[in-house]
């Protein structure tokens, strides 16, 4: 009853014979272990993170639950391979927009091989890694006036700098014209999906004030995922009332070391570049609001 | 009337007929702009910052006051050559301990020449930058007991690792024996220096809140000057009341670049895991003298 998960933007996909993750119709990721030290690591970090009672509740729920790990048919046909069992983050969801969005200013740490160094750094200057300290892994957004999903090319997410990151960022919560390159994003959902006491903003500052002390964990080239149905908030009537919320995810634990009582600066720092650009669109979004009122205060 | 620097304890040292920093008796540090567009850089960034109004006043105060450029006689022995004059730090002090710490996870930043990259990556790596996202430079602290000086080898400190920083840290505000490697740090100033309203920790956390929003410089390979006389913790009757206090200065403007509307998240991730460290300290000094005064309090 396992199959290929529909709103997967970023990682390793399980398409045309190849080993992915894959989901059932009850809420659950079955994640492959990779076959090198890396998918030990994951499901390692999974067992130890979910019994830790260092960690806090509130913070508990920014991460997937864990459910274990499972012989299951792999996607690739290699017969039946140990998955990681994880919460479905995206399952509640109708059409949900989803973003990846990798954080730390480098990917690789201290004693890697010079090989995956080499690899990591270099891939980290290309993309906007260094510069602002996380990049866009992948997207999709739901488009009510195509009623499909619009996706960029993963090529052109990888290239983007400075500008692109902030306008994907933008395009993320708006709701004209995906497609076209030249249309400005109207940022239709920003109030709702960054704003709010429950919104995106308010959980990226919770998970920053955990990471101003927590030394347990350093997670090196982990993501956060970002969800919310846009559906919710231009239906009418009273089918809203449960819609899912936005939710902030981490993901991609593989190399997540022990923190050795040090803070793990390199996420810390990317997150507080992350939250200045989604309260740079919320401040824009405001003072917009604030024209629009003004003018109709005003009889325009 | 220029003299060498008695109290400078990292970057280039005029000594041995090379090129350094100057002062003068009237608290005036005179740094020779260096060959190449460093100096230029450093120099113009003095100009832009002591004039910029976004930077707030009490932000202001962390930076070396800036009086323009000179030409003055150069430490080398080359004749009159261009200087910057600013604030010596240090020109209130009797006998102040210093401590230089190199801030940010690496001192490198997009668009250096690769030869540039490679010299700044491999320091990095194999000083604690990389895994704190901070270095100590050098350091010097007023030994009571010997009424004298002490401060570690350059090599030395460049070898540290994580322990070797943190003890660094305990050592610089401690009285004992500090030659002596096999000593405990006692940590007898850290409530008064690291500690209080006024202190280096009160201090970092208002640079701190500044570096989460300011988006006009990144100071790619900046330094954190921490200054203070311990005498004025140690002398009895009335002679202290005007002594100068702890305090945290930013230095080193070389490498600076426009923010271009990101935040220095490179300086603010290794800013941050420096106040983690520096709070440590406070924490185990706080839960010692708590015993301690329990201890008295029962009668022990």
């Amino acid at each position: 009853m396992l199959k290929v998960p529909e709103h997967q933007v970023a990682g390793h996909i399980a398409r045309d014979g190849k080993l992915g993750p894959l989901v059932d119709d009850e809420g659950r990721f079955y994640k492959p272990l990779q076959g090198d030290a890396r998918g030990e690591n994951e499901a390692k970090f999974y067992e130890s993170f979910s019994l830790n009672k260092e960690v806090p509740d509130h913070i508990h729920r920014y991460f997937p639950v864990y459910h274990g790990t499972q012989l299951v048919e792999a996607s690739n046909g290699s017969g039946k391979l140990p998955h990681m069992v994880l919460e479905d983050v995206v399952s509640g969801y109708l059409n949900p927009s989803v973003m990846d969005v990798k954080i730390g200013s480098r990917t690789w740490y201290p004693d890697v091989s010079e090989v995956y160094f080499k690899k990591c750094i270099k891939k980290d200057r290309e993309t906007t890694t260094v510069s602002l300290g996380f990049r866009v892994s992948g997207f999709k957004i739901f488009d009510h006036q195509e009623s499909s999903f619009w996706r960029p090319d993963k090529r052109v997410v990888l290239g983007y700098k400075v500008d692109g990151a902030r306008l994907a960022l933008r395009k993320f919560v708006s709701s004209n014209s995906l497609a076209d390159s030249n249309s400005i994003p109207n940022c239709a959902f920003a109030s709702e999906v960054y704003g709010g006491s429950n919104g995106i903003l308010a959980q990226l500052l919770e998970l920053k004030a955990w990471f101003e002390t927590q030394t347990i964990f350093h997670f090196n080239s982990c993501s956060i995922l970002m969800v919310y149905e846009n559906d919710s908030f231009l239906m009418k009537g009273g089918a809203t009332e449960q819609a899912p919320r936005a939710q902030v995810k981490l993901v991609d634990f593989a190399h997540v070391l022990d923190g050795n009582g040090v803070i793990d600066h390199n996420f810390l720092g990317g997150l507080c570049s992350f939250i200045k650009f989604v309260k740079d669109i919320l401040q824009i979004v405001e003072e917009r609001d604030d024209i629009d009122t003004s003018r109709l205060e005003n009889g325009h």
